[in-house]
């Protein structure tokens, strides 16, 4: 799969994956346009590449990113800062630009510092094999227990975009929650573009929850080089972006660690947006309706239980809940029989109707699993 | 284990389990004095019994409670509440008392009517059966998936206390979170004694979250007959309290659902008790880190990870973090060798210094395992 124009990109083992995989991938971006911006996490402990790209996407330019996964270098103090601002330094240097336009991603273990004596040879390779063909090998070079490369490739009236993501676990976004590039070849006006691309990120990765942990790592790029000199913006830009996003978002969900059910959550008739997605969210974190859903179970008053948590606007005595489209619950009480519900799928929709508005929104989820619970304490081991 | 004096109690098999195990008590108070007062769940979706029991306390009179197993008539709409009504005349009636008088508190799987062609009956006779004796056949009757009762019963000055407790699933108060009974022979002022008992439940039972899930019937009643002629008022109070309650709640931790450790997250050096008991629950819902400790992994990243989703006031550079006793963390990066941490033990200590204050608060949880999934996924079935 090439690359959008004027993008050139590529993944390899630099050793510091144990098991020799891909672990090291650059995008650059040849121009003519540099535009470049990012969302990151909102954890208040956030890794060394994170405080040093969100003044990197500042100015809204963006010539390179490098992103390694075997490492998060969160925690790791001032040294830590020290590797990334190398890291960018060094690659800075190799492809003649100022490190100060330089995005660094970093993912794996919280508290390891990275190898840099195996990260600057790498950077090193990396960019002798930077190409602008195989983008694929961009989405490998960033696996942690994802099961498969996530991908995204489409021209849509002559505009290319290229997105990819890893996630798998700590996906609770309070923003991006992993590691995600998305690349177009059209030309952008830059203030214009942010604004578009934050709204999309809000509806799509801020809108998926496996596990209700947010990690120290998270940041979601966009860069456009305008190498196809095609002007997108306004509706056009939001749907190229919403398409890739929410592909993306979706990937992550469904190859979540451990899980066996996609669950959707969706909230009806709340007062705001809000409401709703903090309704599906404290659902999607507890973990009672979670372990019910793995079980087949159509256990609707977990679901009130979960939504009698929130701060939403609702009368608790008015609720309809709807699991795989038989309403269990009516006002509030049972309705339909559980027994009629059918949960032997892979996907799992909760509707839930709480009368008070006219806004919606869908959270989606995973059931926790025992599997969640064994690959996530055998990690570090 | 004789109730406290002016206090009679049963214990009986009404039916309403399948199983013919206990499953309704009773606990009447005969005077002089008919103190009551309760702690009720913050869920917005909140069980019958919960709404009519929070207008019985308001007076700070109560004549006798009534407790269910088999059943939390929690979203049965108005039906429902028309049971607990009923409930609480029949035995009012039985006793002599007024209705607005009877707490009733119900517990089991939300949203099934109860049987009440046997809770009637099953009041008959559980009233047959008062007597000062046995004390512990009140605690076996409120058992669901608790391993084995939970029971307090102590004398100080003269003063005897009875407490009991059920728990298990569900652990995570804004309030309450389960429920339990606290009897007194005592005589207290009644405004003194309710605030004194707030504080109490604040410092205890408000500080135990296994599982971040809040129920839609916890309720923590306080009696006091009187019958011992003595006055216990101010600091003596709070100790016999705070003595009784703390045990029940460890109680509770140690007995909940599929856990396989006791997790103590004490934060110290906080500006104020909210911002350390904010952090305690952060720790306490993140499910990687409770994996991780399950898994006997000393994964502080984790650790750092929940903290930084906290609104506590802390500069993110300077936390030091131990972990049973080594500090794995110094300044938010890594400290001792984490290979150092025995993790082999039942109860697991994580100390967090936030190094902004000088408040401190413990949260008390348990890990996340493979049997809390299996134990909740097939609750219902």
């Amino acid at each position: 799969m090439n690359y959008p124009a004027g993008f050139r990109g590529s993944g390899i083992s630099a050793g510091i994956k144990a098991n020799g995989k891909k672990d090291l991938a650059i995008l650059a971006n040849d121009g003519p346009q540099y535009f470049g911006t990012a969302v990151f996490t909102t954890n208040r402990i956030e890794a060394a590449p994170v405080t040093w790209s969100r003044q990197v996407v500042k100015d809204l330019e963006v010539r390179a990113i490098i992103l390694n996964s075997g490492g998060a270098n969160a925690c790791t103090g001032p040294a830590g800062f020290a590797d990334t601002h190398l890291t960018a330094e060094h690659l800075a240097t190799q492809l003649g630009v100022s490190c100060s336009d330089v995005v660094v991603c970093s993912t794996g273990l919280i508290g390891l510092r990275l190898p840099m004596e195996l990260m600057i040879p790498g950077i090193d390779a990396a960019v002798l094999q930077l190409s602008d063909t195989n983008s694929i090998e961009l989405a490998e070079a960033i696996m942690t227990t994802d099961s498969h490369p996530k991908h995204y490739s489409k021209v849509v009236n002559g505009v290319s975009i290229l997105g990819i993501a890893k996630g798998a676990g700590m996906l609770a976004p309070s923003l991006a929650t992993m590691l995600s590039v998305i690349a177009i070849d059209g030309l952008v006006e830059p203030a214009e573009a942010k604004v578009i691309f934050e709204k999309v990120v809000s509806q799509t990765f801020n809108r998926i929850d496996s596990d209700g942990c947010t990690s120290t790592n998270d940041t979601l790029t966009f860069m456009a080089s305008g190498a196809a000199r095609i002007k997108i913006g306004g509706k056009d830009l939001e749907v190229l972006l919403f398409d890739a996003l929410s592909y993306l978002a979706y990937q992550l969900i469904a190859d979540a660690e451990g899980h066996s059910k996609i669950v959707e959550i969706k909230t009806v008739n709340a007062v705001s947006e809000i409401d709703a997605v903090e309704i599906g969210r404290a659902c999607a974190r507890n973990n009672l309706l979670k372990c019910a859903l793995h079980g087949g179970d159509a256990n609707w008053g977990r679901v009130l239980a979960a939504l009698g948590t929130t701060s939403a606007t609702f009368n608790p005595y008015v609720v309809d809940v709807s699991l795989n489209g038989v309403m269990v619950c009516r006002g509030s009480a049972p309705g339909e029989d559980r027994s009629l519900v059918d949960m032997s799928g892979k996907i799992i929709t909760i509707l839930i109707d709480i009368k008070a508005g006219s806004e919606s929104a869908s959270i989606w989820t995973n059931d926790l699993t025992a599997d969640y619970v064994h690959e996530n304490s055998e990690y570090s081991s």
